[in-house]
């Protein structure tokens, strides 16, 4: 039978997502709802190292649900790979009594957290923060939305000025393994082409394309690109354009780190507080190493080392719809 | 059997909501591939009425999915109500060859287009169009998405004021039957209190709490409030607090007709892109007198006389939340 | 000779503004460059006499130069207005050594200044920070082009929704004394009416152009109204034009305190920096009991007693373009 | 004396701001009004070689004034560096009737009315719509500050996952000749280093500095780059940074195109405004081949031929401000 937890930590890894603040918020206020005590871990496993770890009150989560970034920093930590480095930030939450960790990020940090709690008691939630939505077992992540409004936002504006010159822009977006951020926003801004890596890029077919639509002088193009796909990314995409349509006014425009910033979405602000609420829930309940994701509105549970980076299939429906639309 | 379909009208119709013109654009191209004419007809059942309808390109739509409002305008059309209105209506549509229709908009817009088409033999697919949230048969509307994160940027901007005031601030959103907008943004900017017609308003104990926040000198509050409470709205709410708190600074904000306009979210696109691609499929298959909603994130038919209004039952779990996380 | 000024408060004081902070960042960072103590002021003078006085540091302002509100806090003082309020005032600066004062606020907080330091030997210096931009002495204020942009940005969603209904809007802007807020959100936006209190407003005038668009069909208007213009505010007028034009479909928009929040502009967090780095300039010159405002470009010293609301002539010119523009 | 002009066109040239639509609807209205004819001519000077060349109504222009890029859209057209391509455009206007022509653009474009206006009898008035601000005759340039506004939001931005991570970012934004978007926005987000044209980088120091820091663990840093600065932008200042701080956890942001995109400010949509009301009197009153631009808040008459491209000096305080306010 598990023990009861009465003292938890809280802590964000990797990346950072917008909305991550509202999920420690959360995880925060439910705490000491339930009479427990409340610790931040600061920069990730490596504050755990370092006891780096600070209690929190009401008042330290006040006014930053509709924050970007993390109030309690975020980092990848070296030394959390070795086992002394695990011992030492096992010794140190048992310093603080600390018997129960959430942990806010992408599916490395859940390796760590499965890890961790292999080797020593501490039961670990795991709550999927990610731009990308590249988790197994959620069909949203905690900041995928803001991140793909960023990105339409910034593409809406860049699509005045191509059509301002009638000239095509290659925009990479977010996204080393999956394509979910460039897949909405380019559907969302009417792009052409859209190019991810969970599809077969034929860019020699893009390339056709652009050329029969330059002779009908359809012009305004856009294809959005993510810097994962097999190409390489949008100046990889570029030099294959310009070898073949050397006349055609193309330009590169890489969104970059604008997208994991910004103040969240509603989507992302409620779907972090649901689950930060749920996190202390399950501490509660006895429940340990498993991700609490959000599956067909209901909350799903998947052990922490099934919670994987997944590859998902991009529906052909949706390749389609985007073909017909941009049309 | 049902005819081919091969000329089809899609009108937006209701109030507007920011979206329809994404799913305009969706029918109009969609329709255009499987080469079908498209007509738009101008301010919804009046259009029909006016014989203000006007074919449409792919050009028509071009450069317009990220617009707030409709490019075919809406309004209520008393006319349609009448036999004579919606023979004339049929007449119209007849002259243009057009045997197929798209109505986007809410259930008032779905209960005309049932009415017409159980007179006259025009199939109708109806899309929901609303930003409220409120139609069975559907997880999103077009325009909910939007409007709930418009609510939040300009509650948010109330709370800067707000906090450096210590006032406290009843904000009242859109919403007279449904309180999505108001439990939404609501949670997602921490409000203390959330009134929804959906759950019993005890508005006496919003009072005693905040008397006891007043005593304990926890300041900084705000209130967010669907117009269709029972209360009667945000003034009326100020009058029943003014009375038994006359010391505090208390101020309403009622947000309006800003959170029907906009440019629609990510989200907001995609929905209004797969349905408007869906409702042409739909009449291509013979389908008729359906509403195509989102249920489980995958499409949903809905006859039209059953796509009402719904009163859903707000999750207690979420009115426990509120409580926790705003304290 | 004035005495070298060594410690110094910063106050914000009267309604909030966008911007505020980043005039705190700016006293504070250039006081400490100075090697000064500074001190901030909570809840403006009132926190001078509850002794609400806490030292401030590079880290205190850091990551603030974005946010709306202040971090000091805002609060009318009726205390201040006795010379009991201000004696006590006066001896809790004296406690802590502070020999200097810069006060953030409008031309109330500025009577204020003058009137503390005509009694006790504390030089004051003032900086316009009010969202209505009717402060003689100043081109700028901190906060108005903040507020101007998100009237606009609001201005612009209700025209998504005029547009599509074809509805008149009347919008009604902040602005008890100063019509600034309503004429450049009215023109920027093509309002076809602005109506403010530094012009007469023949509201019989603005119905008869009503009536006349109305025959020739020329729908879509957008009033924009000042809340101190004479005839009363918005819904005053939509109580006018209805017993004239009962059957126009005529709505109301007040956007109320979301003008006093939000993320300062570029523009605001420019003077801001410049206002706050020359007010300690100000007090090692040993200047003492002037505004800094900004006039031609130029930092330019105004008496603290001629810092008054300054209705100022708007100019003929500008209500021409308006008329032309909107036709 | 010169003959009343009756017919006018307007064209946008060079790189397209945001604000130029608001310009051509003041040009096209006010030209109306006075009972002018009023023409659009597509693609800059390329739509008067080509007869690309439309009658514009009141109506062309409605809701255009919160657009981003330009109806007419624009180009470089190298024909019209030719005399026959000059006097083929001339040929084009006379057909029309055209006998004054409005340019919005940039010193190039100024370059090109020159010429033309010197070799055939249109009068021409430019106005300055570039987002450098960088053109002698004017402080303010159309499109300028809604460009360093929408640099902000993004540095904003990235500010959050820099803080997050304890990253040092070096952002690019837009200035090939002039640091003003890089000068305005890094004192606006409080980077700490800010790389222009119009000084000296002692990138040496920049490292010491960064050095130093470290050492002190002052993290987070923002360095704010023109692209025209000597050290040949972002990526050539992280190739230094990385051979002198290896292990500084240092990125690029390319801010790009979205710099020209998006609604324009309230500033922008006033300055746009005045200036077309401005232009089309100029014609009336018979003047030609200057420039209209605004100093110390009126308008403001320069030659075209010395409206060039001005590279102003920076004020030795602002560099100083800078450097005070991010320690």
């Amino acid at each position: 039978m598990s023990k009861k937890v009465t003292k938890i930590g809280v802590l964000t890894s990797g990346g950072d997502s917008p909305g991550m603040n509202a999920a420690i918020r959360a995880v925060v206020r439910t705490g000491l709802y339930h009479n427990m005590e409340v610790f931040g871990i600061m920069r990730g496993y490596q504050g755990m190292i370092d006891d780096d770890i600070v209690p929190m009150h009401s008042r330290s989560v006040a006014n930053i649900i509709q924050r970007g970034g993390t109030i309690l920093k975020t980092a990848r930590s070296k030394d959390f790979y070795t086992p002394e480095g695990r011992k030492k930030a096992y010794d140190n939450l048992k310093k603080h009594g600390i018997d129960g960790l959430v942990v806010i990020g992408g599916d490395g940090s859940f390796r760590g957290a499965q890890k961790f709690s292999n080797e020593f008691d501490i039961p670990c939630i795991g709550l999927p923060g990610t731009i990308d939505k590249d988790i197994a077992g959620s069909d949203f992540t905690i900041g995928f939305d803001t991140a793909v409004n960023t990105a339409i936002e910034a593409i809406d504006k860049i699509r005045d000025t191509a059509d301002a010159h009638d000239r095509l822009f290659i925009i990479e977006v977010m996204g080393r393994d999956a394509g979910y951020i460039a897949l909405h926003s380019g559907i969302a801004t009417g792009a052409e082409h859209i190019l991810i890596p969970e599809t077969k890029t034929d860019i020699e077919a893009v390339v056709d394309s652009l050329e029969e639509k330059e002779r009908r002088k359809k012009l305004v193009n856009m294809i959005v690109v993510a810097e994962g796909d097999e190409t390489g990314g949008a100046n990889e995409v570029l030099t294959i354009i310009k070898k073949r349509l050397p006349h055609l006014d193309t330009r590169v425009c890489i969104l970059g780190h604008i997208q994991r910033g910004g103040s969240p979405s509603c989507l992302d602000r409620l779907i972090a507080s649901r689950l930060g609420y749920a996190a202390v829930d399950c501490l509660i309940e006895g429940k340990h190493n498993i991700m609490i994701g959000i599956m067909n509105n209901k909350l799903h549970f998947t052990a922490l080392d099934k919670a994987v980076k997944a590859k998902q299939k991009i529906s052909e429906e949706w390749m389609k719809i985007v073909k017909i639309l941009a049309s």
